[in-house]
């Protein structure tokens, strides 16, 4: 199957449903990917979805369950008898199992965990038991461990013979008697090894490990680094607790990088669905930067209203008012951007702010220079008298607003705030102000007002 | 290792270069992992990268070599002679070949290559005839293919036996006689398997497979809702060329969100490298797209200058002017940056538009009637005979600015365009022009100018 042809599947069986042929569509769903059954879930709304899945087998309704994001999942959990939600989260993966716990009321999780089998609970508790957003937390307590002194032949029948589940066999972990850590085995290694070689022989023993307080995103990053597939999570006494898989990664990174991208929008850092998020939670989470960029603005506004016998001298100085201070803002979120872009990734760090300011420094003048004889000329046609005044002020204000924009998330991430705070519309709002002061103070300057 | 041990080891090696201890430096840094050695060398200049390089032992050297960013990769390529150059290229794998020679000057890079010994010249040529950022460009064409008669055994025996790299030996591949995909088996199913059973048995037939051509992004994509570790490439025939590995796939949605990233922030598209890139490239970069937004503004300058009668009666309107306009970008943008998001997960479709327009239009108008009550607020005590304008403006403004940053990504994803296009400083610029508008026609006609 490829792209198109999935996207096709999707498009036939919703039709179906939209044409009411329940029958038709009962027997089609069932003959699909869990993959693609998500995909049409996804796009029907939460009645329709909760009746088509009503209509899946039982196997079929297990699986495709597991791959529903956590809201998808919450919502139908509620359609469901008591007897039916345990049943479901029974068979999921530990740590899925978490992720959906979280989303939902803490009564209900409550009592829906003390329902699993004790051995489920067990590493149910073991996750729910470390802070969210770390490795403990996304880390999958499912693993293999095996002993240094057997035969890579009798690792193979342990690997055979064991009910872990499959995703998490690509790397096997070797500890000593107290669960210690002392190597890794890749799966690929342990079949292309002689069957009579031990384990101790082929383990690797200079092992990247994750603490399980570790920040998630960190370890997500040291996986990719070191172009790992899992990553062995251990205790302060190094014991093998559980191990974070790259298919989490990729979800970790994703998410990460939609929180930084709605920072900087000056969304908030929430993870929104938007098909399903309500206008009172939108509302929420957008009001308050917003709220927060008006007061700032009255700075602005005070700068405009002491200048106010500049204005009424020289009317023709507010035409260029929105032009000039939107250039500052714009010069200082593109730097603002890639700053918070180069943070999260890792590309600077805090000590490269100097050189950096130095190089923007010189880029800044640059453009400042090259915009300034574009609004020169505009005003050449409009208004000569100020053509200057505009001039000056674009290469200045050009200059401010990059530097803000290319500081703000270094100053933010030294005081161990989040740099991708340092949003596009406070960048914006600073320039406007160090803008306004700027331009009628030269103004009043050369113009001799 | 931890992440704190790795960054101690970088630390006291740096140490040790920075006092030009070159004995203790070269000693000590050909006892760490490679990995280590490349945190190193970033962080070195560009002359004392090419200095420590050298003191790498070959093997290590290597390794290091194979896990530097293209741009450093293309750099120390520099200082090497056309046999060591040679060399170095011959040992990477094609796929990571193919990325540094894509940075290199074209005459060097065809020059290295004819000089590759006959099979890696072929792979290397294989990769290049596809286009930049797609399946067949970023794939390996090391697999493994095994034949469906094949037992359980006969199949570990060649995977055992075979030179193919590692890193993709977790998936393998099963191809009829013209080389068809018709099948595949993760390797931990061949380890689970029973010996005397037939590779047909254990095959999985559903395969989810990427074309030569396809989008790379589209592709990480289908690896990460799949929870695949490996996706095969087919040509137009299905025959099997090569796979796309997971450890790419993180790297690929990482290139991508960044690319979002610098367009949402008006920077341009470009990959960037900051303690690498110069200023002229810095300036060719950001240039254009704020010489485009200084010329939109024109809009809002003329807009003012034709209401200049309003503005010399009441100066006190251009108090207000910032914080008006900027709350209509400053809606925009978060609008903006949420549905670019969005759009670039997959979050939300095209056909999501006129149900999320609805839903805007209602968050947008609890916004802006409480952000009004908080503009009528401040205007009460400067300039109490504009309060009715500034607060229906900011009203009419949240809102223009929101359904316009809310539409534009749909609206260029429709004509095929980048919605990430719609960048911040953009909407903010059309929301400006809008705002000037409504700002001034409100007030001329409410104060009866």
């Amino acid at each position: 199957m490829t792209v198109e042809q999935i996207q096709q599947n999707v498009d036939f069986i919703k039709t179906l449903y939209e044409n009411k042929d329940m029958r038709g569509f009962k027997d089609a769903i069932n003959t699909y990917e869990p993959m693609e059954v998500v995909h049409i879930l996804e796009e029907l709304s939460p009645d329709e979805r909760v009746i088509a899945y009503r209509f899946l087998q039982k196997d079929l309704a297990l699986e495709v369950f597991e791959q529903l994001d956590p809201e998808l999942q919450e919502q139908l959990l509620h359609s469901f008898s008591e007897v039916q939600a345990v049943q479901l989260i029974e068979e999921m993966e530990a740590d899925d199992r978490v992720r959906l716990l979280d989303e939902l009321p803490a009564l209900v999780a409550e009592r829906l965990v003390t329902k699993l089998s004790p051995e489920e609970r067990k590493k149910t508790a073991l996750l729910r038991g470390y802070e969210q957003e770390t490795a403990g937390r996304v880390m999958t307590p499912d693993y293999l461990s095996l002993n240094k002194n057997m035969t890579v032949n009798q690792a193979i029948e342990k690997v055979r013979t064991s009910d872990v589940h499959r995703d998490t066999l690509t790397t096997l972990y070797v500890t000593d008697e107290s669960r210690v850590l002392i190597g890794i085995v890749d799966l690929q290694d342990l079949v292309i090894a002689k069957p009579d070689q031990t384990i101790e022989e082929i383990m690797n023993d200079e092992i990247v490990y994750a603490m399980t307080d570790n920040d998630q995103e960190m370890v997500a990053r040291m996986l990719q680094e070191h172009d790992l597939i899992a990553i062995p999570v251990v205790d302060r006494e190094r014991r093998l607790v559980g191990a974070v898989t790259i298919d989490d990664v990729v979800d970790i990174l994703e998410e990460e990088a939609t929180e930084d991208f709605h920072k900087i929008g000056a969304v908030g850092k929430f993870k929104i669905n938007f098909r399903e998020a309500s206008v009172p939670f939108l509302f929420r989470i957008r009001i308050g930067w917003l709220m927060v960029l008006v007061f700032m603005n009255i700075f602005s506004g005070a700068g405009i209203a002491y200048f106010e016998d500049t204005i009424e001298a020289v009317v023709a100085l507010v035409f260029f008012l929105p032009l000039l201070i939107d250039s500052g803002g714009n010069a200082g979120s593109q730097s603002a951007t890639m700053m918070v872009r180069a943070l999260a990734t890792g590309d600077v760090v805090f000590r490269d702010w100097f050189k950096l300011l130095w190089k923007e420094l010189r880029v800044a003048l640059s453009m400042g220079v090259v915009m300034a004889l574009g609004v020169a000329l505009i005003a050449s046609f409009r208004a000569p008298e100020v053509v200057m005044v505009v001039a000056f002020t674009m290469t200045l204000v050009v200059i401010f607003g990059s530097l803000i924009g290319m500081s703000l998330p270094f100053v933010l991430s030294r005081f161990n705030m989040d740099p991708a705070a340092a949003s596009g519309p406070l960048v914006t709002s600073l320039a406007d102000i160090a803008g306004v002061l700027i331009y009628f103070s030269i103004a009043t300057w050369y113009l001799g007002l």
